[in-house]
């Protein structure tokens, strides 16, 4: 998506160690016009997967979650990271690393909004190494639910999450996919 | 607004203690359609105002706001409650007491994002007793900006939040002003 590979390229910042600074619109502040493209062009890449629900994880899928989701039709269900004392006491929790946080975060979804049989769309800011994704895909099978598609708004391609996610056999879209970085230099794939 | 009253009515549920439970449509799972809702009449409200940045708590503020300023044609900078490894280390900083968690979150804003003159509109979920919104409206005060107004999806008048943030002399907004919760019953004040 070219409007957003030249947002990144004018205001993304390579913070070394794989870490690309995006603050300016998508991971504090946020640019909603450009994610509302962000969310239309992957509702038009899924439509036809047949999702009943968008599934990410907080804080940072959820504005593209929701756009994604808006122009879809469908719910979306964000996974917490602590359990708020609305939730059940039965709920099903997964474990992933965080690379920006430099720890093991808890991933956690409320029995009530993921259900066996779901088609479940995952829908996430990044897609680096997988590790956040691979936890919501455990979250959606432990619910007996499907994973359809999933879609990224940003692809760090040198950290392997495509493959990691490959045996899932499902369609993987990213709207700007990075294949490198070096210094102040961002390379994305050729469309 | 009539349509949320009638969820609010329908899936909401009062766990005692001052909490209302909307997980099903705000707090982890999201009606888009509904929260856009929300956003357009909140922009309604709050077009004359004159602001030039939206201002939220992460996370359950994120999807309001951000449907608010996509149709203000605004940015939203949402308030981090961790500092992520892209903030610089040098941030703006208030601590306030969270109902919900039963504990003190610390609000973070980069200064990247939150500039003296700016013109800030403070858009969150829920306006209860004003200690979050009161958390980023020091946050703003402290980078020199000016806050505008406030806006909430759900105002639980009867904890006060309206006579704390009454000081600041600016218009304050809620879709659904809830004056009591007993038993099954929640209570909206006549519009």
């Amino acid at each position: 998506m070219q409007a957003l590979k030249d947002r990144i390229l004018k205001e993304g910042k390579n913070l070394g160690d794989g870490i690309l600074k995006v603050d300016g619109f998508i991971n504090h502040q946020v640019d909603p016009q450009l994610m509302d493209q962000c969310g239309q062009e992957l509702a038009r890449r899924f439509r036809h997967v047949g999702a009943t629900k968008v599934l990410t994880a907080e804080i940072s899928g959820i504005a593209p979650a929701l756009t994604t989701a808006l122009h879809l039709g469908l719910p979306v269900v964000y996974a917490r990271k602590s359990k708020p004392i609305t939730m059940p006491d039965q709920v099903f929790l997964t474990l992933t690393p965080s690379h920006t946080k430099g720890r093991t975060v808890e991933l956690i979804v409320s029995p009530e909004y993921l259900a066996g049989g779901e088609r479940i769309l995952i829908i996430d800011d990044f897609l680096a190494s997988g590790a956040t994704i691979l936890g919501l895909v455990r979250l959606a099978q432990t619910a007996g639910a499907v994973i359809v598609a999933i879609g990224a708004v940003i692809e760090k391609k040198f950290e392997g999450g495509r493959g990691a996610l490959a045996a899932l056999g499902v369609p993987i879209e990213s709207l700007a996919v990075i294949t490198a970085m070096e210094g102040d230099q961002i390379v994305f794939e050729d469309d």
